[in-house]
This record gives structure tokens, C-alpha cells and sequence, in this order.
């Protein structure tokens, strides 16, 4: 019997040779992803209120992180969960990076919002969920706004990248690709963060990848030894949760820094960036 | 440490408490998911002509099924790949069916497709990569239309039930869930089809369940076997791909039974499902 | 990037070329695997006392099954969980079986076991943390004993096989496999009791498959349903735990069926058996 | 319905609280497992000859690593696969290692080989296809060997603490752990190197714990950024295979290194090892 295993599928745009240069994707606030200097996006899982937002990004910012990340439309397992503060929440996010000379990153779910998003965010994310939601990767291709494109939760490297490449064939070149773990049969962690992606992906594609320990682990306190190793894998950036009382956070407070974690992770970040021969943004603007 | 799982989530509205009987899902052409017949849906990966629709509503409704099922838009993990034939194979395949006496049930990818969709299927089919597309479960249940919502790549039972828990919110109660395997790391076959939720949901839920053999295994020859054991595990129905010609199917042809194979197959189901208390359909038009 | 995928291992004496009958696996009792009439063993988890396993013996006997099963030398997670009672446990077992016309299967966990337990078994049971212990395999093959390899906790098809190759190759062509379910990453089941092997080790294998469902799942309601499954999939037995007592049962409780629960599976079986062709044993010696 | 998932064990002899200062493992040559030094194990996946293992051990040492790593008895998945060159390959390792400063650590496969084996090596390693195989666990416990416990190819981190409780158990307490790759869908690595397990078992054992970033990824590109990535993440040493012509490998030469990229390797691994408090091994002697 022959194997029944799915050939490899025939990457086109995202592939190495079809840009022999590592792609850098920039926002618009200068923070870039895939040079020397490694993105460092940080914030809660929701956005909850101004005072909340704002903490957060001037302590993100202070830590030396250079985006913003924050939920406003959230893709919940249940219906009854807390679903985000919409439109309002972006509001809130927008002034509050602006404020602190942070880039926004927020995910969008519905490819009617694509658009209105795009008003406030200067990345969109695209969740673990949707990574084969093909209508939402059309939208986002189309849009020119930079994409962060999540992996499945249990998506091969290979669906990952034709999801990628669904996005380069609309027109959009400027994509990141986050690991943020996978399933698997021990329950000890939320998930299982696939560190080797990191490499592997640098010789399979020309897209930068970043690693988020905070959904990859679940757990705060495995946070900062997941993100030196994988800057130490060679990952172009973190995307991490910080919130400012992690215990009464209305989503993900068992897997969120506290503000003087988050610190304390940027500083042993810088050494081991050093180590591999890279750097952590310049300080972002501390008002 | 404590164990990091998520906890059990609260279902409401998808619990056996919730509707003390189990949900029968009618169909405006007398099809039903749940009740003592069995619901037969058979027909080919993807619509792909007029002739190849026909000819197949022709046989498997000379066989025995009652519902056609057939892709028109297609989720394709590659944007190179077939993506369906749109609106057009819609209309062919709502022919199709009408001549032999069959109901439709379709995927819908985009929640801007609902209504379109809507007019010409029976049953709204959200597929696997769209089974946490909130936006899509939101527009499905807005519907009314009955919906056959599939089991995530990956999904835990609790997830898809909190998946159906949104279409229910929504106001659709008509939802049957259908197991179509899960990611293992044997890749001899497509996926692992999971039997054992079959009877699992029975002790959770009031909604109907049915088993997709063709996507479960990948392997035509397989499809039978695991037919007969989906229903003595009590399901609700089956979905079973059929195409004229399996070798030159434009998608999936591997798993794909032939016209004979699937007559064979029928013939067989009706002596295991009289073993634990079941009927097939009876007899469809045949034109 | 070439795939990483181990090549298919080439397989020589298990492979269904190699005997072209399909291998009929007889103990001394007259039980058959493979044949037209089902092995159906049942029995405890563990051999507790002379009293329970002579009461088991009686009841299982009465049902219709006809190996009985029962762990003496028991593989337990932690070292801190009863072990089972060793070669008494065996002779308690080899008392009870004879007395009802049962043959006796039972696990062997160490190669220097193997002649002493061969003693008092018909049959040894190769568990599923063993299925790679090489060592045991080789002594096993020299045994002559007919053996039952239960599948690895996450082995391929390929794997489980060319396990059974070991034991071929070292002379003992008698060996039954045995799904018991595989890891997965859904915790409501114990494991994910993968049916699709049944009909897929038809299609690369001479030898016969039976099923244990209580492995397979860990829920005593699943049992009966999926028992069902296995036979109308292809498989040439079962395994089941049965226990007088479930609740108060040393191991294994939760998935044990009562007396009466396994009679009544029995009987749903014989109905599923015939319309696959199949039988079930004739009546043991009731006592 | 109850959740089925396996209560947490209860750990005794491994917890933390059991030895409120991490374990440090010594080894009969002074290479430690636990300390501010890390433990670097390198050499073939084979002994082949003593050419080849002489090489390597010249190679090893001068390039940094303390202990030389090699199998003698191999675990095969296939009976007609290289089975290693048994007590003569120990020989060999044991001349090839006492020359060149280096401890042994190799695998023992059957209980009845602990002692001939203790006979050539300063560290016993149990594989992941025994990490359940507990007539070997007793045996290797009984010892007084330091051991090397491999986890299970699919064990979860609560079942592997509870192989090495039996290890505890029987008197030995030098006990080290070693991450290899668990399984997973993804066909692009040969197993998912889990390296959150190296923090999350710092939380929950005093035990020390090293990763094998070759047999962990099955690719030689991803070896040295994911020996980086376990180091930062503070894993206490590493296991990597190294062969003086990987092409030519008897068995697993894909994820070999050269000599040349062992050295590159242990280069880079001084600075990361450095900003996260560790330091590589002395040179050994160089011959």
C-alpha cells in the first residue's frame, strides 16, 4: 500500500529562491521584522479599558518593547466567553501606542473587518484559528497592511506556508510568520511550542517567524526561558503577554507577565540576542 | 503545578439536559439526521461538470443515499489548486439533485456566501478549517438553514460542541456534527477517524452525529469497512465521496468510491444497521 | 527540504505476499483468531483473587467468550500502584480458565518471564509500552507460545509490524496484533482507539487483528459501542476487561464492564458478527 | 461526563520538595550533569569500528565535549537493521574514551546486560522505547550506574518523572533526563523536540535534565540552533551525534554533524551558555 501521506505541496512566493534575499518586513513606525534588530511585541491578551492599555504600553515600552499587541475582536472557544471591545477597543490601543511610540498588532477575524481594522492597526494578525480561512487570507492579501500570520494548531510547516503564500498571490508581500505551539497529548502546557520551526523555516522561506511563548506554554512562568531560547533558535522576534494583574485579567491571566517579568526578560533577552548576533530595539518613546 | 488544561467548558445549549429528547435535523426534501433512519449523503469531492453531477446523483440516489453532497466553493490548502466552480456548480448541483429526489448539502467558506448559499442548498456545510471561524458560525446561525458543522483538524469533543454551541446561540437548532478524523502522526492514513466520539457525544449532546469515512481515512478501500462501523457505533448517517471516474477526479480521487463501490457499500450497511436498529433511506427518485 | 519521513520499513514475513492465507492463530484450547468464529477474551484487568477471577471465569464463560484475560505481572505508571500477584496470580488464573474451557491470556513484562509464565499461559500478551522492547520480542519469538502484540502508545502501523517481525523472524509465526488505542490530544477518551487499522492491516498483512475497547477508550458506556465498531470494521476478536466489581476493582475500574454488561455486549455482537460473515465461540463449559 | 484523564501522579522521590538542592549527577571522570558547567555528550549513534569511534572521540574532546556517546546495543525498529556490534563496540568506546579524557554513556536494552554493560560505561542510558520497560528500569536501578532516562516517544512529563521514580526507588539517585522529540504530525522533523519541558521540569524535580537536539529534529541544518535554543531555555547539557563521515553512517547519518560542525557548534555555544550563567566544560586531554 502506498503511503497516503499528502505530497509536498509546491511552494511559489514564499520559497527561499523566489527571494534570495530574507524578507524584512517594516511598519510603519519603523519597527521591523527579519534585520539584526528583533521585534519585540508585547501587551495583553484584551484590550479591557483605557487605564489598562495605557499601563501596559507605557510599560512595554519603558521594558523596550517596539509594538503593541492587544486584542479587541476575540476569537473565543465559547460564545459566552468575553468577546473583545470591538472598534472601541482599537480606539483605545491606537492612542495608547501612539502615546508610547509603539506599533499596533491586533487580529482580525472577519473579512468584513478588514478595512476598519486597518484603520488602526499597522499589522494584522491572523489567529491560530483562521490560518486556512481563506476568504479572511484574501481580504488581508488585498489590504497592503502588513500580516502576522499565526500558525494552525495543528498545521504542518507546509499549510502554513501555502496560507502564506495565499497572501503573497493577493498582492501582499509583507508577512511574518508566529509559532505559537501546537497540540499535543501532554497537558502539562497549553500547547507545545515547535521551536525547531525556527531554523527549519529559514531554509524552506524568505518570511520572517516569531515565537509567542505565551500561548506556546500557558504558563507565565515558562514565558521567559521560552523566549531566549527561541531568539536563541534564530526567531526574529517575540510577541508576549504583559498585563498589569495577570490574576484578574478577563482572558489568558495565567499565561501573562507582569510588568516587572516582562522587564526582567528583556534584559537577559539582550544578552542572549547578543550571543547569536542580534539586537533589541532602541528604547521607544517613554512619556 | 498545577495541570495547565483548559478547563471543561459549560455547555448550554448543545447538552443532553438542554432538549431532553435527541434532535431529529428534517430537511425540506424529508431527509433526517437523527431519527431511526439513517441520513445517506454521497456524492463527489467537488461539483466539476453537469454531466459528472448528474450521472452521480443518479447513482447514488439509485443506491440509496438521500442527501448529494458536493464542493463548490472548495478550502484548498493551496491557492493553486481547484477552487471550485463557484455559483455555477451550485445551480448544477441543485438540478442534479432536484431530478433524483435528493437534498443538498454544501460547504459555505465566506460569511458573505450564507445567504447566496442559502438559496440554493439544503444543509450549510462548515468545514473543518472553519469550525472556530466565529464569523462564519455566527452568519450559519443566523440562517435557519440546517447545518452539518465538521470537527476541527484538531479539535477537542468540548470545542466543537462549544462551536455548536454558537450556531445554537445564534437560533439555529438544526445541527448535525460530523467526524471526519483527526491529525495523528501515522501517515498511512489521511486522518485517524475518531469512532469513539460517536457514541461520546451520544452521552453529552441531543444533536445528531455522522461519520465522513472518505476524509476519515483517505483510502477508497477503506471508506466501506468504516462505514459499517460508523453506523455500529451508532451514527446518524454517513458522508461518503462518489465519483464517476475516481482516477481523474480533479480532487481527492483517492478516497473517492466508484458507482459500484458505493451500491456495494449501501448494500452492505443495511444488514449492520438492521443489527443495531436502524433503516436506510428509502428509495430515491430514479429518473 | 527533502521530507524527514522515515522510509515505509520493508516488510518480509509479515507481509500478506509472504502467506498468502491469511494466518489462523490457534491456542490449545481450540480458540481461534482469524477465522470465521470471533476470539472474544474477557476477563480483569488484574488477576485481585481466587475468588474474583474464579467468579469472573464463571460469568464471562456463561457469555460466550472464550480466552480469558488477566494481568499477574502488571506494567503500572507508578511504582507506588499494586504490581499484580505474580506467578500466584498466574495459577489462580490457569484454575479458573481450565475449570470454564477458557484459554488464558496474559501480559509478560520481562524476557527472563517468559518461560515461567509460558507455564501457565495459552497465549502471551506483548503490552504496548513493550512493543519496542526488543529483547522481549526476541525471547517471545523462541517461545513458541502464541503471541498478542498490542500496539505502541503512539507506533505507526509500520512500527507495530515490523514488531511483529522480530517475533516472526526468531521463529514464532503464531502472533495476533491488538489495537488499543493510540495518544491523542483530546483527553475525554484515555486514548484514541484507531479502527482504520483493521481494515488497513487486511491490505499489508497475513496476520489476524482483535480490538480491546477498554484500552481504547477508558469509559465502561464506550465498550459495548465500539465493540460493535471493531467487529463490523474487520477485527477477529475482542478484548475486554470485565470485572465483578468495577467500582472496587484494583485498576482500571473505570473501563471495567460489569457481569451483566458484558452479557449484553455479547449478545448485541452476534447479531453485528453475522452481518459481516462472522460467529460468534460456541457456549464455553458452564460449570 | 467526568473528565477520563489520569489523575496527576504523585511524585515521591523525584519532586522537588524530595531535595530541596538540585541533583547533581558526577561522573566516574568528573563530567557533572546539574552544575554551573554543562555536560557536552557527543559521538556516533553507532559504534562501527574502532577507526571510526577513535576519530570521534578525538574529534569530541578536542572540539569541547566531556563525555563520548555511541551505541553498542541498538534498539532497531526493523529486526534486519544494523543491531550494533554489542560488548566488542564497548570495547572499543571504552579504549577510544579512557584515551581522550571522555566518560562513556550507552544504551542498555535488556535487564540482563546491566551488569555487563556497567562493566564499560560511567552512565547507563535507557531510550525512549524503554522508558516504560520497567523490568529494565529495576535492573538499572539496582545499579548504582549513573543513569541517563530518555523520555518516552510519546510520554507525558508526569509518566516520565514516574519511570525515573522507579529508578529512585530501587536506590539509584543519579538520575539525569533527557529530551529527544516527541511525536507528532509534522513529517518535516522527525519528532517535536519539546524543549518547554526543560523550565517546566525545573519547577518539578530536582533532577537534572539535557536535550538531544539530533534524534529531536532528525536533521543535522537544525541541530546546532536548537543545541543553542535548549541551553538558553537551561537545559543542564546535550546529547548529539557526531560522525567522522555522516553519508556513510550505518544508521542515522541525516542528523549527524561533522567534526567541523560539532566544533562551529561548541563555539557558538560558549557565548549563549555565557548570558544565561553557564559555562562549557575544560578542554579533556588531547592526544
Amino acid at each position: 500500500m502506498p503511503r497516503n501521506q499528502i505530497p509536498p505541496f509546491e511552494l511559489k512566493l514564499t520559497q527561499r529562491e523566489a527571494h534570495p534575499e530574507r524578507t524584512v518586513v517594516r511598519l510603519a513606525t519603523g519597527a521591523a521584522f527579519g534585520g539584526d534588530v528583533l521585534a519585540i511585541c508585547a501587551g495583553p491578551c484584551s484590550v479591557e479599558s483605557a487605564e489598562q492599555i495605557e499601563a501596559t504600553a507605557a510599560a512595554v515600552a519603558r521594558a523596550g518593547a517596539n509594538v503593541l499587541r492587544g486584542g479587541a475582536f476575540k476569537p473565543r472557544t465559547s460564545p459566552y466567553a468575553f468577546q473583545g471591545l470591538g472598534l472601541h477597543g482599537l480606539e483605545l490601543m491606537r492612542v495608547a501606542a501612539t502615546r508610547h511610540g509603539l506599533a499596533v498588532v491586533t487580529e482580525v477575524l472577519d473579512p468584513r473587518d478588514v478595512e476598519a481594522v486597518s484603520a488602526y492597526a499597522d499589522m494584522l494578525q491572523i489567529g491560530a484559528r483562521n490560518m486556512q480561512n481563506f476568504a479572511l487570507l484574501r481580504e488581508a492579501g488585498l489590504s497592503r497592511k502588513p500580516v502576522l500570520l499565526k500558525r494552525g494548531l495543528a498545521a504542518t510547516v507546509d499549510e502554513w506556508l501555502m496560507a502564506a503564500e495565499y497572501l503573497l498571490l493577493a498582492g501582499n508581500t509583507q508577512v511574518v510568520l508566529c509559532e505559537r505551539g501546537v497540540r499535543s497529548f501532554d497537558s502539562n502546557t497549553r500547547n507545545l511550542l515547535d521551536l525547531s520551526v525556527v531554523p527549519l523555516l529559514a531554509t524552506m522561506t524568505h518570511l520572517p517567524v516569531i515565537v509567542d511563548p505565551s500561548h506556546g506554554t500557558g504558563i507565565a512562568r515558562l514565558v521567559e526561558p521560552m523566549s531566549l531560547a527561541g531568539v536563541a533558535a534564530g526567531a526574529d522576534g517575540l510577541l508576549v503577554e504583559v498585563h498589569p494583574d495577570p490574576a484578574s485579567a478577563v482572558s489568558d491571566g495565567r499565561q501573562s507577565l507582569t510588568f516587572e517579568q516582562f522587564a526582567s526578560l528583556v534584559g537577559k533577552l539582550a544578552e542572549v540576542a547578543a550571543a547569536v548576533g542580534r539586537r533589541l530595539p532602541a528604547p521607544g518613546l517613554v512619556v
